[in-house]
């Protein structure tokens, strides 16, 4: 199993910018299209659990656009072998306060190209300085 | 890619189970040797960013071993080819009050044995009921 191979890399670094563009434009196609369409796609996100495709493309579908800017920072994307790979950062919006934001997904390559199979959001409230 | 393969999910499924057990009983040792010991491994917990095997391992020597246990529910585990998987698990615990816990784990398969290489903890309110 090689780790972080550079070509495979670089695949998956363009899927998740793709994804972050198509996330802050609320570009909802491009989204459903990055997701895997199975049942056993899982999303776990700021305020629901999304068990399946069809529960994700649903919020997807309802979800306002406003607001969905954000900055990320200490992000690390790392793979595992020619097909597997992990997209993990944090992020920061004006919505979202004090708190700090974390995503995690899991990427699989597939025939029919790289899809997210699982991804947990989750937003924390930042330890006090000092 | 052929998911789901029987064997290989009774083998994760060993293995996540062999973390819960570790884990509720605040086992260290057991929960160390799971996390793959690379700087690459990566843990969101519910109050943690933590950045590496070595953060991760720190976390766990200084945290209270008390109130621990756990119930899980709407637990998945699906396996892709025979060496990545994602758990994906929600959870409760007297503690966490109204909050729904949720748990995801991404491991791979090494010489050495399957790994968790990212995993994301979090705990969100639950909508209101009606």
């Amino acid at each position: 199993m090689e780790v972080d191979l550079p070509d495979v890399v670089a695949e998956v670094t363009a899927e998740f910018e793709r994804y972050e563009k198509a996330l802050v434009t609320n570009d909802v196609t491009v989204l459903d299209a990055i997701f895997r369409e199975d049942s056993r796609t899982i999303r776990y996100g700021a305020t629901e659990n999304l068990y399946g495709f069809d529960e994700i493309q649903a919020f997807r579908a309802g979800r306002p656009s406003a607001g969905l800017e954000r900055t990320l920072s200490k992000t690390v994307i790392t793979t595992y072998g020619r097909d597997f790979a992990v997209a993990s950062t944090l992020f920061s919006r004006p919505s979202s306060g004090t708190r700090i934001g974390r995503q995690m997904q899991t990427w699989v390559r597939f025939p029919e190209g790289w899809r997210v199979v699982a991804a947990h959001v989750s937003l924390m409230e930042q330890p006090k300085a000092g």
